[in-house]
């Protein structure tokens, strides 16, 4: 599934296809034991270095020093110390895991040129401050497995869920089924007015009628006429039910605007369902730094000035100075690019180029799952038009005492907006915000809070990036400089996805261990 | 939520509402305090018996002989048992659960007329045979909050399973993005010839053509063109990845019928996200089990005559003859209807209206996840046109060595075929079914298999039953015979639901215990 982002270098890979080819798939399986190699069941395109390389070749590995140990540069360590590299990560954070952060009571969180939050969250409870759900194709699911980090369902798309668009709130199932049958209506209308004689043949309009009926519960003469699918005041039980209010009219439904909501998982980012680990996402940090060996990272250590040199490279930080044969540069691009280096202006010109984006969330607790017992929300998300844009509920722990929601998750101008507040402020906004769509209980019967401005967040400072292109900068910097590799997520097409940068640390891997095994 | 199934007597609940009436709802809570009962966070509409309903009118509680032991007679013993009511329930099979069933290795399943199946699943495999999930409106999630049994998310719709049509074999995502893609593409042309010019203002034109280029992923000129929601044959990682092969025109995609599978999670009965017990769904069945007393329970206890007395009632079974005041009937009708009882011809005519249907389901036990690993499917539900209709991937014990597909789950004329057919040719069938989707390794690799046909299940025969109409048989059997209360899915609209089997346990309870403290 993931390229390997080789070059134009002969590869293993290449190598065993033309194996594969003279010689079947036979042939090619018993150069891939010769090689020290197994066929991977995870993923087809990348191989991981082994020690077994090195044997074939009669040569050693070599030290690497990774700077970073957010995702990207401890699957870097990983994968590298597969093959035996001696792995060195800097990490100017106070922890390893970057962005992969999971908070909970007893943390301590640190912003720049603002206060310091204490997390007071009860026993067992977690927020996911940072990525909080994989979707199944992603390798992230493959290195859970790998790594024997549990996983369950985070669910993305919840029927129960509201939608709060233009002042109104509705559950996401009556949305949809009034969207849905309005449109099937118009549809069927206009092909039974011949609108579609033209482009459809007559066979094809009784099926796509059929679907249509289906599609939109139209009644007997295909017009929408309400839907069970609407949702109940009480559902059925010992009788029929009492469904809620009849639907409004066409005009009412496309003004209440909640077409984005019926949307947001059709995408193949946030498609249904979506995974987590048991726990907290930092499961995965957790698992990476046990594997890579926390001996192997120096925290707090701010990088000052990288060079690269004929035989290896330095790396100069605030606690010294650290000299290898290869470099995985895994910062943020905007922060890589205020680092003096000597890896040319056309580095540095194409490290100026991402633009950070912000992020925030909040993490709101409370002593008493109302959503589950009074909305019998369990999991998904509530879509707004508001500031907050989303409202998440925790997909795990169901039916216990304590949970936490996710009180906004959002970008750009509403993040910067919240990161502009005290943590205080933000708390009281996103609470004022939430009470519009689940009343008194939002407001008050919160517990504990923590909210999070990425671009606040030292050594971080940004949500993610963005390209204005994938343009030659985007490429010029997926190849080393020198002896500097580069890798994050922003060097990939899953910006913002663990996903990314596990990718990227797999395609710097690939090229990194080609060039030490073919070095003379 | 669910309703209390009172009939026309005073019931406690019209009480309080009076006390609230004219008192407000301070003087109901004091009302409803003194009467032994604190409101019920769960469902406001019942209201389990107390011992305290009997302290306050000076009388005692009742002996009920319960008939069944599945979900509604165990649910109906477990609410009585809570005002300290002397049940006793006589279940004909050697365990209670009826429906609700689920097959580990070691169990023996017999079948009328056929052989027994040694089940031979590994260690921590199960199958749900019977009820396998359960929606977030349902009252089986009170019990399981309740009763304290874990519950986790199943996984009922999934972008990344298959849907098999007409031969073809395509991911849920593609289907679904082609067949919106079309309709967006459809209404738009429509709409954009002035087809709906008399129906539409041009505002709400613009606003519905806004949603369809968002539903549809429309291109500039409101074509469908293919989308990146259809999926790829290399997902995007460093580079923008590899999309799936372009769609086939609008005829090539009515013409392979997928649209049952796009809607199958539309309904307010299956909508996502839906929910399992953790390890089983018989976790409810040994719960309840353990609250009522397992002493309380007589099993292969075949029931033959039924009297209802002037001071009671009496049951004959095939171990002997209970004596106790009350009797809830909880057999399906059509068992019930054959068993000789003094309750009159309206019941006996009532009982014969519902007609039994068939059900099946086989489980099939792989030693290796490869739907998860290749297919990358982690849960879901593939929808196929062959007898086997659907393919369950698990929910749960996501990357674990061992796995359970549900390899059929079908009804009808499809459950008939297979339940004709030995165990073995049960499974052989059903694997060469899927091997059309997911190919050789389907039929090769399976390491053990159980198929449960219902309708060959003694003493339950049939999935469940259909009522030709609501009718006054379906109104006459939710209320008493004399001192016989009926119960089960088959008297209310959640047939084939365990929600159905509680929800008609409490109707009865609550009319029995009214009747209890009436009583002079």
């Amino acid at each position: 599934m993931a390229e390997s982002g080789g070059g134009g270098a002969l590869t293993r890979r290449g190598l065993l296809i033309g194996i594969g080819a003279a010689g079947g798939a036979g042939a090619m399986y018993a150069a891939m034991g010769a090689l020290g190699l197994a066929p991977s069941e995870q993923d087809k395109d990348f191989t991981a270095p082994r020690t077994g390389d090195f044997t074939l070749r009669g040569k050693g590995s070599a030290k690497v020093v990774i700077i970073g140990a957010g995702v990207a540069g401890l699957t870097a360590a990983y994968e590298l110390g597969k093959a035996g590299y001696d792995c060195t990560l800097l990490e100017a954070r106070q922890k390893a895991g970057g962005r992969n952060l999971t908070l909970r009571g007893g943390d301590r969180l640190t912003e720049l040129n603002g206060p310091a939050q204490d997390v007071k969250f009860g026993e067992g409870v977690y927020f996911n401050a940072g990525p909080g759900r994989i979707a199944p194709w992603m390798v992230t699911l493959d290195y859970c497995r790998e790594l024997g980090v549990p996983i369950e369902t985070f669910v993305n798309n919840n029927a129960a869920a509201y939608v709060h668009t233009n002042g109104s709130t509705v559950r996401a199932r009556t949305a949809r089924a009034d969207m849905y049958g309005y449109v099937a209506e118009l549809l069927a209308k206009a092909t039974d007015l011949g609108a579609l004689d033209r482009v459809v043949s007559k066979n094809d309009q009784e099926t796509l009628l059929d679907f249509l009926r289906r599609f939109g519960d139209l009644g007997p003469k295909l017009e929408y006429e309400g839907s069970d699918r609407r949702g109940f005041a009480k559902f059925p039980a010992l009788d029929a039910g009492t469904p809620v209010a009849a639907p409004g009219s066409l005009h009412q439904i496309l003004a209440a605007g909640t077409g984005r909501a019926i949307t947001s998982d059709f995408g193949y980012e946030q498609a249904t369902p979506m995974f987590q680990p048991v726990g907290g996402m930092d499961a995965i940090v957790t698992k990476l730094v046990e594997a890579v060996g926390q001996d192997r990272i120096t925290t707090g250590a701010k990088v000052t000035k990288i060079t690269s040199l004929a035989d290896g490279v330095e790396v100069v930080h605030s606690g010294g100075a650290v000299k290898a044969d290869y470099c995985v540069a895994t910062l943020p691009p905007h922060l890589l690019a205020k680092i003096p280096h000597n890896l040319g202006a056309r580095v540095t010109a194409a490290l100026s180029k991402p633009v950070p984006a912000a992020a925030g969330k909040i993490g709101l607790e409370y002593g008493r799952r109302w959503w589950e017992q009074e909305d019998r929300i369990y999991g998904g998300v509530t879509e707004t038009d508001l500031d907050i844009t989303h409202i998440w509920y925790p997909s795990h722990g169901y039916h216990s005492e304590r949970g936490l929601l996710v009180g906004y998750y959002n970008t750009d101008a509403d993040a910067e907006l919240y990161a502009a507040l005290t943590p205080e402020d933000r708390r009281r906004r996103a609470l004022t915000q939430g009470k519009k769509i689940h009343g008194e209980k939002y407001r008050q019967d919160v517990l504990a809070s923590a909210s999070i401005a990425w671009e606040r967040q030292e050594h971080i400072q940004g949500g993610w990036v963005r390209w204005p292109a994938f343009d030659s900068s985007f490429t010029l910097l997926q190849r080393p400089a020198g002896r500097v590799y580069f890798a994050g997520d922003w060097l990939t097409h899953l910006i913002a996805w663990q996903a990314g940068a596990m990718e990227s640390a797999r395609g710097a891997v690939t090229q990194l261990h080609q060039r030490v095994l073919q070095s003379p």
